[in-house]
């Protein structure tokens, strides 16, 4: 059992904040505080939901296995979406963001996701899962075997109040008895096994898939992820219009983890993959450019679905007010079609717009 | 004739600093103070150097033009090379760099690249010009029309202790009369030229030159800059081998810069460009980590030749002395080669080498 948070204080310092979302009342950690990560949130009766915590990255396969495992491990698809904790609270089934925000969406959207008897069984449990594919609200990436709507994905499970994840069979025991959704897993190796795992990254790579988790088999539990060069290749193409919006070390990152796949799998770089590249970067920007000319702003169109029409409504609400001044968001259409309520809205990049309205305005730039 | 300036004041605050370089003591300001550019520099005598200010840059041709001039503006070639302050001082050819250095290796090579009865004629002239070609031991970039050494090109002058520039008709006469090299000038152009100017950018694109700068021809003098896609595309190339050494909006900035001249140049991204951009990174990249694997370092060597002995000496150690602690640098020869003294040096990554050796020895990033 974890020691208590020391919240008055941190609720002093803007280490944490006091949030009231969806009904509930309760602390989100904003900085991470005595081993609680970022997004930790204690509930209003007391509870707290452990934050996911950060996983590191390796960039070279041999290296990388053999100095982070000091025994088997998990390897796990790594799934491109966005990490939601899911728990039971006082009867209702709640979704908190990595950042520690309950996120309309997901609460909304989750009951169909899995299966309520699970929580019935064990209430205390806590999913922590990726929700991924073109009908989610948050990001632009989605995976190339998702074709619409959104699916979930459980790769961790905890306790509520506690900050560790369940062992690996304790996990397979509860996914297999309520047939929960995973990420595939590729099975149990050791760091001597690294020529098939490059096999299986290179087909990961083929198929566009962004990449794998490893997770050690012992009680430390140690993690680290892998991305194919695919990955970084989509990540870049889905940021390019946004190019201003985010730090420029997203795009040189994504570059050198790029180069250093190449390098682990001893690929060399070819004209296909360098074109893909260039299109990543040009394509994108070509339509930023285009989209401002049409309509006066560089924006992005997200469409998602709602079981309920206050849901919708609320996020996008609640998007507004925990996205940053320089975020914009415009609700373009909200409408029944079928059993849902289709929500479509733009988030519109004001650096990019701005930066562009000078530039093709004749502005000057010193650089 | 300006103000003087107030250098006492400065120094304190260490907007200025006193040197001692090649002989000369002189105060170089190192952030602009009183209207006089930063690499400003103050003779021993109080002769004073104005420094070459920035000129901004316009990424829309039409309505750049539009907007920054009021008047005719002439045209000129924009080399890309470094940019020194030729001038005579005490009987001595000098060379200023852009911050205010005395470099030692222009100061080597200038009297071969003008004809010295220049400041005999005019003693308080200073030409402000840029050295070019792949025997420059600054810049990994050259023009392609340059194959071998270095060549100088002259595009405007100033006097001693005055901040402005002569006027076009009187740089003109000058550099008719010592025939001295200047960069191409395709005329003087109004802003209703833009279509004629945008077919010679075209051609300088296709020719793999960097642009060019356009200059009011009234006594404001007012200025703006304008780059090819080539000119983008090669920055990135040249750079990419040391891509976490620079700041990484030097990338996006140049990515913008080509996306905007294909649209004002009525061009979409074509397949052919989208595989140079991406293999201007990824090649870069790519040997950067067989270099490091090869060397256990990320480095560029750099090739230059000196009339002296001791200017080549003397220019290691001022590199080593004015680059920042983060720049690494080795002789690696110095020897003759007719009428040369030729020095071939290296410079070390230590960035990306210290990078990659994380990265490729298995350590774990949180990005």
């Amino acid at each position: 059992m974890s020691e208590p948070l020391n919240l008055e204080q941190a609720l002093e310092k803007k280490r944490a904040r006091r949030l009231n979302l969806l009904g509930v009342r309760y602390i989100r950690i904003v900085k991470e505080l005595d081993g609680a990560p970022r997004g930790t949130a204690v509930l209003d009766d007391g509870t707290t939901v452990f934050g996911y915590p950060r996983i590191g990255r390796i960039l070279s396969l041999d290296q990388g296995l053999e100095r982070q495992f000091e025994a088997p491990f998990w390897m796990e698809e790594k799934i491109d979406g966005y990490n939601v904790r899911i728990f039971r609270h006082q009867n209702r089934l709640l979704a908190l963001s990595r950042g520690g925000f309950l996120c309309p969406f997901s609460v909304d959207r989750v009951p169909e996701l899995i299966d309520p008897a699970l929580f019935e069984a064990e209430p205390g449990l806590v999913l922590c899962a990726e929700i991924a594919g073109p009908g989610n609200p948050y990001l632009e990436n989605s995976p190339p075997f998702i074709d619409e709507d959104i699916r979930l994905f459980v790769f961790d499970m905890m306790r509520l109040g506690s900050a560790g994840f369940l062992p690996h069979e304790e996990k397979r025991t509860l996914v297999e008895r309520f047939t929960l959704p995973t990420p595939i897993c590729y099975g149990r190796y050791t760091g001597g096994d690294a020529d098939e795992i490059r096999e299986i990254m290179l087909q990961l790579n083929a198929e566009g898939r962004e990449g794998v988790v490893f997770k050690e088999d012992t009680p430390r539990d140690h993690r680290a992820k892998y991305v194919t060069s695919n990955s970084s290749v989509q990540d870049i193409s889905a940021a390019a219009a946004s190019l201003l919006e985010l730090p420029p070390e997203y795009f040189t990152n994504r570059l050198l983890r790029l180069a250093l796949f190449l390098h682990q799998e001893e690929l060399d770089t070819s004209p296909e993959l360098n074109r893909r590249t260039g299109a990543a970067f040009l394509e994108g920007l070509t339509q930023a450019v285009a989209g401002f000319e049409r309509d006066g702003k560089v924006a992005h169109r997200f469409t998602c679905r709602f079981r309920e029409k206050e849901a919708a409504e609320g996020f996008v609400k609640h998007l507004k007010r925990v996205s940053g001044p320089r975020v914009n968001l415009a609700q373009r259409g909200l409408s029944r079609e079928g059993d849902y309520w289709v929500l479509e809205f733009e988030r519109i990049f004001q650096t990019m717009t701005g930066t562009l309205e000078n530039l093709l305005g004749g502005g000057l730039v010193f650089d």
